[in-house]
């Protein structure tokens, strides 16, 4: 597939490093009245793969948005996804997990959501959680990191090899946007709800997740299932940038509506 | 673990053959009345251990059960845990997928029934159907059930990891005894529900599942995730073998209650 010009960063190094990628660059796109002229664009194209890709129903897709906190996963997911018909998406959000769901390994909860063929899945967090937060806490160990790297790969070669195309994107923020965007949740009384105080003692932990993530881009980025270093201070810029990468992958996997196992012509409407 | 002395044979060996196994064998069991005895009293061991299991809730254990047609596996997990609690034990039947599961990959449905901590869980079928009667109709080819062995040693490598015990059961039988079956089933009234006018066009199909079989136990035996060929033409011998391996696998894990979080002696019940 060939990718667009946007300020998104494919994972392909196994040494890169997250403290390279400047979160606040918006290169090469311009301006934000461009960028919102062609998003609309693009939002109506994503629209038709959309339909395409349903009407096959051969193949799946599947996006997954982690971030720190604020850093715009909801409202990245909803500026990509706003017009595309919701039949064809599934939308899962992944909290912490229920007593059920860690009586199970990992992945067990994960799997379940994965998209059926003609659809496109969305992952709001996910199986990746388990070697950020869980590693930063000391939940796990190393051996186990390792392990769960390992784990993910064969997962997600199992649903590439299912006809799923994976897209992951990391929502790359600065410390000091996150402590912008913090400081207006607490001002703006229509916004306190997304505020948690425990956002704050997390942030004490932003060079562990820092770590954390880089180290997971690193070891769980096959050609097939790559991830995206997404500049995000930018909220214009780090959602064209998304859909352009989702739009590509689309085109590239040219999604056809099936051939009528019928004679077209011999079918009489009376 | 130390495995008991029974008519089966974990696979160990990537070139072992099926047919140097004889399905009528019961050596080293004695008698059908022994075997009743002996299997009795395992039982009521294997109640017991899965109480431990039960009540530490840290590990599980997963039985999968495969066979030829007639083979037993309905009345080979019957006569294993009749009278062990059923709150701890489930048994997932996997038939003909429906087309929600064929929608997703082979694993997706399988994933979903692995059995939580502190349960047994027993597949009546299992992922092995996929490298089986879809290969032996060629409705996969090569590459693909080649793929799958990695696949489903992936996936069980990652429920091992996650302290789940693995047994794998294959009900050995013989081709004659499989015709004196399905004639007992056509000769008797109260077994016709069993039989099935598609099961004499399996038959057919004979050497190319005892092939497929071979095969599947021969890429899919790690030792942590065996594969036990029990000879199964006499079904005493076939049940005793198999509650021997498992109550054998269960006393090496020796599941232990957790200690109390509370200062016994401390606690007056007025």
């Amino acid at each position: 597939m060939k990718l667009p010009a946007t300020p998104a960063v494919q994972v392909t190094d196994p040494n890169f490093s997250l403290a390279d990628i400047d979160p606040s660059t918006t290169a090469p796109f311009t301006t934000k009245a461009a960028a919102e002229k062609r998003l609309k664009k693009l939002r109506e194209r994503l629209s038709e793969l959309q339909e395409n890709l349903y009407a096959e129903h051969r193949r799946s897709v599947l996006l997954v948005f982690q971030a720190m906190d604020t850093g715009g996963k909801d409202g990245a997911i909803e500026k990509l996804l706003t017009g595309v018909n919701p039949a064809g998406v599934q939308v899962s959000p992944f909290k912490a997990p229920s007593t059920k769901e860690l009586n199970h390994d990992f992945l067990w909860r994960i799997h379940q959501q994965t998209p059926g063929k003609g659809h496109i899945g969305v992952f709001n967090r996910s199986h990746y959680e388990d070697v950020l937060i869980t590693r930063v806490h000391g939940l796990i160990d190393e051996a186990t990191w390792q392990r769960r790297y390992t784990d993910i790969n064969n997962f997600e070669r199992l649903l590439t090899n299912d006809h799923t195309r994976i897209l992951k994107f990391f929502l790359h923020i600065s410390k000091e946007e996150q402590a912008a965007r913090l400081q207006a949740r607490l001002d703006d009384p229509a916004k306190r709800w997304k505020f948690d105080p425990n956002d704050l003692k997390e942030r004490k932990y932003w060079d562990d997740y820092q770590t954390a993530y880089e180290d997971a881009l690193r070891h769980c980025s096959p050609p097939e299932s790559p991830w995206f270093v997404v500049p995000a201070d930018k909220k214009w810029a780090r959602d064209l940038a998304i859909i352009e990468i989702v739009v590509a992958a689309l085109e590239d996997m040219n999604p056809q509506p099936p051939a009528p196992s019928y004679d077209v012509a011999a079918q009489v409407v009376e």
